[in-house]
């Protein structure tokens, strides 16, 4: 049986879970991958920290000592961060290195680069740890569905904002006393920016789009919205409404078919969606294809031992591939010349919260500025709370355009009768 | 780039949908097999029937046209059943072409030997549509959670039953109505024997616990029950109780991780489990493992376009492997030595109905009897219903051995006080 060495960059979470995973599933892991699979040398900032978990690894602070070792043929990237991640992954491709990664940064912003880099170089590049952590959706996409014209993929692809909105429907606390608790269960950072700005779930939506619709998708091509703004009386709304509140990584089809709409933000999703159900930190991705219909891939989207089954997985084909003799299977990705839709031609329904003046007339006035702008209601509803002399309009849309909700809004907010245009939130139906 | 000519046997729902994904999705096939794929022949049982969806292909009755054909490298068997598809699947794969088939019953059956044959052959045997219909699972199995040890595989893949048990908790109608409802639409076969005494599900378990636990699960192994004995009382306490009632082919762990069970089994499943929100004709598969924890693979099991949409993929792959010059990357499957537990030692939780005289103290004999058989309860409630001067006690149990239950139940049949065992169906939980 061949013997396969491979380098560990970053001894984190995920590290440490895929020599875990070695370690315990070894004979597993060597049945799979045809090959003796040994990680040789482990890279870390600081050398001088005790780490019992690395004895018997050799341990560096230097790239150099895996990129000049012959015997190395494959480097898995768990730092994490564009820097000095991406130069290291750039620099062992061009040794001639395959490369496994869980970096979503890197992947979502230079995949493209990165791929086409490791087929210059006859190597393989693997990211399916980038999204979903352990849900296998990177090789579905690539693989299974590659029959398919997909025409939506979406996605509950970050475990922090799901847990808060799942606690929030759950208990009606605030945005910021869920925050406060996933953060004293480890669950959100200190600087919990990436995760409730919706950062992190943007670079997941821009993997799974450029592979979904094959055309390149970056980060700033992402309109994304976070959910700081979701009241626990918006939940209250859509719980009456037969919705529940997610935030979505959003990929689909717009311009008949020549564009891609790519998106992260809050969405009401009615309660029958396979998505609805999936609640605190699980992660899914639902896809729409023209052959396949219908299908969701579930599971945890972050974690050590998830992650690094995704991780170890990638290590074990790359490895088969070495020791079967066949070294770039995966070939050129599937392109197209879709072009990013413009958020103008988007197309959704809409959720519209608004503090109004209680006196008659009000409904008929908003209904009318709505109906003005091409934009066509599925329900309106009028209900007094909180503040004295006011009361608040409910309005759901049909499907419309961006321009057409944002004319509509502009009209609102110019009637009188508005006082404030409290909150706007997409619907997904259908 | 390259013509690869493939040979279709069979042109029924599955292979008019196999052609009308080519016709629909070609450029997106060519671009992903990295080569152009026409099907070339398709056999069918009668050359006379008119059939003008087969415009523009070969059309022949004989399997020779096909094996002789040097040009066909890929054959592509979608006629079902074990004879003749079996037969012409051998005489492909030494003819030394590709096979891809969706036939569940020779996958199940003969599938460890198809592989060894395709691998001495050097050529491949894929069968991704075997199971799940669009769903990929088989693929994920092999590759993506290659990583881990798994523990357990549940999965609802039977869209018959799915929708006939569905159907009976949202209309609490009984099993031949909603079977002739199933009938009418189209879901169900004349014979619905398959479907609704759990053969096509066992089928299918046989095929997904090979490839999990890396064992040979025959059809003879797999305990089988069906749903003919499923009453609307049994729905009514299963949703008092907070469970569904659904069709599950599961394969576990069992004698400490030495052996396998694989069984099919109407089961009470906890409302809160990802796959009790699985309904109608959907089919979905959940998957433990050490490493990557619960995953879920969800989608339409069955089906015209959503069968192609697999056929097609597997269809996709060994194209590309023949462009890009690699033929047997799939390897051996991973082979344990694990055996098939006999079914006394399988672990299960239990529900009991019983019919009983209604009188003081039965409660009390009765749980008596469970306790003497080690049997330990988690409820026991006792309601009137139906036949006068009798009552109905439904108990749940902990986890107890198949031993154990029987032994309880043959202590219950023989007390004085129990009119009948009316029914006992195994409960998930957890």
């Amino acid at each position: 049986m061949e013997n396969i060495k491979a380098a560990l960059l970053g001894a984190g979470t995920v590290g440490t879970g895929v020599i875990r995973v070695f370690a315990e599933n070894g004979a597993i892991i060597a049945a799979r991958a045809h090959a003796a699979v040994t990680m040789k040398t482990v890279l870390v900032r600081d050398v001088s920290k005790p780490r019992p978990e690395l004895n018997g690894f050799n341990v560096t602070d230097s790239i150099e000592d895996i990129l000049r070792d012959d015997e190395i043929s494959i480097v898995v990237e768990l730092m994490g961060g564009i820097n000095p991640a991406y130069d290291y992954m750039r620099r062992a491709l061009m040794a001639k290195k395959h490369v496994v990664t869980a970096n979503k940064d890197v992947v979502a912003e230079y995949g493209r680069e990165l791929v086409a880099l490791a087929e210059k170089n006859g190597v393989r590049f693997m990211f399916e740890a980038s999204v979903g952590g352990g849900i296998p959706i990177i090789l579905p996409l690539k693989v299974s569905l590659s029959a398919n014209r997909i025409t939506e993929i979406i996605g509950i692809v970050n475990g922090t904002t799901n847990y808060m909105l799942t606690k929030m429907h759950e208990t009606r606390a605030d945005f910021a006393s869920v925050l406060k608790e996933a953060q004293d269960l480890g669950y959100a950072e200190a600087d919990p920016t990436a995760d409730v700005d919706g950062l992190d779930a943007a670079r997941k939506a821009a993997i799974l789009a450029s592979l979904a619709f094959g055309t390149h998708v970056s980060l700033k091509d992402v309109h994304v919205t976070g959910i700081r703004g979701i009241k626990p009386l918006d939940i209250e709304y859509a719980k009456e409404l037969g919705y529940v509140i997610k935030l979505l990584a959003v990929g689909r089809d717009c311009r008949e078919e020549k564009g891609v709409e790519v998106s992260v933000h809050p969405t009401f999703l009615p309660k029958t969606h396979p998505l609805a159900a999936v609640n605190g930190v699980f992660n899914a991705i639902f896809i729409r294809g023209n052959a396949v219909g219908e299908a969701m891939f579930y599971g945890q989207g972050a974690g050590s031992l998830p992650t690094a089954s995704a991780v170890t997985a990638d290590i074990i084909e790359v490895a088969k591939g070495i020791a079967d003799g066949f070294t770039v299977p995966s070939g050129s990705v599937y392109v197209t010349d879709k072009k990013i839709c413009p958020i103008d031609d988007t197309v959704s329904g809409y959720y519209v919260r608004l503090l109004v003046d209680d006196k008659p007339g009000v409904l008929g006035a908003i209904a009318t500025a709505f109906g003005n702008s091409q934009v066509s209601l599925k329900s309106v509803m009028q209900t007094k709370r909180e503040v004295p002399g006011k009361a608040e309009i409910v309005a759901v849309t049909h499907s419309v355009s961006h321009k057409s909700i944002s004319t509509a809004l502009d009209k609102l907010k110019s009637l009188s009768v508005v006082d404030e245009i409290k909150n706007v939130i997409r619907v997904e139906d259908g």
